[in-house]
């Protein structure tokens, strides 16, 4: 099977098992374990911040990051299409009470002064206060987009002058780094707390980090607990994270490549279906007219895309496809293009 | 004092009083108000739906009536400028869980097509599902702006075909009713819950009914007493409403007509401030340099507006202020228009 | 009918209607109507509180005065049948997030030594950390308990070392007061939020006033909006209640003279129904062996009885019940019991 | 160190590093990885429910169990020691709006008569209605308490009867089923949702598992995905779980014996610190007049203990600690109770 459906289906690699089972692990509850320790600060250290906190899920950082920001009944701005109003079901609000407001895209970019429009700081007693706004980098259903440096900074000015906080969902930021080539530091130094994922583009099994200051990161440690997510000798994991750190970050631009040579192999079989100019990182959307059938069609022939809509699929590239398996795949899906073309 | 900031501060007439003080009464909580179940009866008819609920305010009635639509971690879509997120200080997230997406529009006013496209009905388990959307008629925030039925019956039929239920937030419905001759029953068939404000233009001192299923209702009994809203003899109140539902709907017209009139004696002292041909019921907004400023300077001469942002000036219309308050509260702003022009 | 199930069916008296009728009133959501503030004014220094706000309901109150002392997910301890865990439909967790555990005890009376042995305040990161303790006078479900003054000093005393917060339900209060002889400034001094009711004994037909310190009765004043509890020309209901202070607090005392008569008549026919000296108040609980089975014939004579379990009925006095009213209901209740023993 | 705190602080063995390091993984939030379902259906056989889901905490686990069986609102009763509301930082009423009262018990020993007189089933508009019991199997703060399989089965019948459903709190199940030779089965059968914990005395580094009716934990799938639990590559940690159910499970046996010997050893240094005989399992609950002062007189000599309260120290017996390690820290505790005598 060829599972372009998202980068989170890889597996750990050989080396990764190893260093995974060779770790040195303690009860992290207690703050004892000593991997995990060398994890979130290894991460602190390239996001340019005080602090990190393991958790097991992207979805469990980003709703960390966000409940520091914002008290409940306090507004959350963000994307229409943000991963943390679209796919973590409702847990700013259902665990969090908070509310949000959206602002609408072209591919999930950021237009910092749009975002910022929409800000309402110290509305005073009758009306929702602006508390944070949420940037996603890369923006996952936006396809992959990298958001501009200039305009994370941009938004970072406007909300410091209204005393309204920033949160990275940073999901998939190594992607925009390898891709952009813009420092992580950078990326870190335009919010007060950024989530990043290790088991998605990176490879690891299990786990995201958030980080913040440590004022912070101390409080969503028992925040992460009453939310069930205080783990013990978690540092088996983590060191899966630290493996992932020394060695699949700078290969993410083979998966940059691989995704935009299935774009243009797709468009040569049907030019509406994508436009590989806008491809940027291991993300491929294609606008289709029956999005299930096609997944159907394909798992058939062993190629396995995921359905966004009806109209919408998405393939990712990432660890476990290589390029034999990004050409295989490109020709089952061509085509199946054309036929239905 | 010509208090203009909003149709909330009227105070009841001589006659509503003598209604009041002469209500039978009961104890609601045991549904033993004889009042208060004539005045739920009579706004359920007018709506044309099964059931009414008299709650202490109109945030109320909005949070049961979405409450009833939407359960925790689901998703309801409004403008971006909807009372129900702005101005009921973030209730739905922090009180019932509900997460909510917004789209963006002229004058608040709906494109059902537009509101639709955002529907992400029964997601799956991994996404979150759109319930219900939201709809505000009159539009406060967007100037009193009367949603056209047809876009209504637009967004009732695309979401019922997608199995999403529709609220509409009425507390000025009253006002959509006479400015545009549309039968109170026509909006209401637009909807699966609807609340209506008693206080507003209507003129009464405390007071908002939620119209629904009988079903529903009898859930948003319960909901209404966890949420402290469960009031005793509370017919006092509800004789109110009754009085302003015989005296107080069909002279909205009044109301309407005078605000037009301020509107284009403020245009005539300055035609950027404001276009009188989009006031279309009680509320007039003010483009201005300095909305403090121009509501301090009024309150010196004895005018109170609203400030609605740094260039945001709300006036509204209502049954304290007639004709001659209508001119002499134009002819101080003008002046002040004219002055910082 | 002679209606015992609760003191919150009494109807507004002829001079209340008037006093009602005659009130100066504002927009209270800005903090405009004089009559509101005269109550809270006045209710707060009945208390000894720097400040009062006027709620719809006690529940409110309540849920205000708890939520004010207590954060989502830290503890609240109260007597295992207090209101506040036992019928406010769970609004302390689902609403505010608040954790509560429980100590039980004879007729609701507080044991403070008992109370406090639960206490784990600054339980540290790990464990829940108690922020509070609720106590109840008169104890409602306890049947009209009074709290001893000196228990409730101590429990102040206890708590007060250990960091903790004190919320009095003070429903019925005026009870205790004019049971007790205590002043209601001294059991003011014991708690840090306080509510108490106007629509009971008092006979008001909607209210309760919360006090507290200022600066938490501001931060009341937007909670309070949020769940839908903010009222516009409420002073029209305040009248009620300043009126209720002149004229029906004294009263009382005819109340529980009643309650007592009631239980000595009853205890005549079936000394194992009740104990008439343990009525203390106005609340009159009875054991019997069909307590629907008594309410349904006690009903179908012109008496109403609540049911509060299988086995237990309780009758209140209150104003609109008079001796002659309460002799007639003690002959039929008195007949039922005969017969059924 | 001897590190008897907690038994959560175990390390994996190389065996069970060895059986983790060659697991066999897919993406577990598309319910594709072979081990997980491994170890989720042989739990669940175990326990006799219909299906298993994994989580990365216990805490986590008995929140989903809660969760399903209550709705926002509704009641859950416990005993006043449970780790539902003690140990879980309020996170039944902080995120699902669960609301609780509390039994008291001698050493979290069920009285399965005691406990039901509290429930309030069906309870009606006005009244919180009890959905669910928690029960806690061994008792953790009770001091490692076995409940008596009889006085579960009584719980399951009074409950059964009114319609209130019991979540089963076994993070240390497997010792109750060790000590008291009871088939996990049996235990089962007195619930509805069943927690079990894999790295408390199993010894694996993370992972619990909650058991259930298909229904019910095709709602937790979702639920955890909410809370941030739906890990990916996480056979794993199911290797190590699965690994512990085969070596680590009867082994308990020997933990117990350790406890009771510790127990004895530390009675005869202070009779009044422990009663030996009260110990049934692995924890051992002290009485001494300095808990954090013995705590840390004992970190200097080399012996870890946790603190539960001024005057409460606890011991645990686990995999890490053999014969001669709990003779060691025997010894040491021994001598510091003596001097402290």
């Amino acid at each position: 099977m060829l599972d372009l459906r998202s980068d989170t289906v890889t597996r750990p690699t050989a080396a990764m098992r190893r260093a995974m089972a060779g770790a040195d692990v303690g009860d992290d509850v207690y703050g004892e374990d000593p991997t995990v320790a060398a994890l979130e600060r290894r991460v602190a250290d390239l996001l340019g911040h005080e602090a990190g906190l393991l958790t097991a899920t992207g979805s469990l950082a980003n709703q960390l990051g966000m409940r520091l920001l914002v008290d409940p009944g306090e507004e959350l701005l963000c994307d229409v299409r943000a991963h943390v109003v679209r796919a973590e079901l409702g847990a700013g609000a259902a665990l969090s009470g908070i509310t949000t407001r959206t602002w609408q895209s072209e591919d999930g970019r950021l237009d910092a002064e749009a975002a910022a429009a929409l800000m309402e700081p110290d509305a005073g007693p009758y009306l929702v206060s602006t508390a944070a706004v949420a940037v996603e980098n890369t923006h996952n259903f936006g396809g992959g987009t990298v958001q501009p440096l200039a305009q994370l900074q941009r938004l970072r000015a406007l909300t410091a002058d209204a005393g309204v906080a920033v949160h990275l969902d940073g999901a998939r930021l190594w992607n925009a780094h390898v891709a952009a080539g813009v420092p992580l530091a950078a990326y870190g130094a335009c919010a007060d707390t950024v989530s990043v994922c290790l088991s998605k583009g990176l490879g690891a099994p299990v786990g995201s980090v958030l980080v913040a200051s440590a004022e912070r990161v101390a409080q969503a440690r028992v925040l992460r607990k009453r939310l069930g997510g205080g783990m013990r000798q978690v540092g088996l994991l983590a060191a899966a994270g630290l493996h992932a750190l020394d060695h699949h970050v700078e290969r993410l631009a083979d998966d940059h490549a691989r995704a935009r040579r299935l774009a243009e192999r797709l468009a040569d079989a049907d030019p509406a279906v994508v436009d590989p100019s806008r491809v940027e990182t291991n993300i491929v959307v294609l606008a289709v007219d029956d999005a299930p059938g096609l997944a159907r069609d394909a798992a058939a022939q062993g190629v396995l895309v995921s359905v966004l809509g009806p109209r919408t699929a998405r393939l990712l590239t990432h660890l476990d496809v290589d390029d034999e398996g990004v050409d295989a795949a490109a020709e089952v899906l061509a085509k199946l293009l054309v036929t239905r073309r």
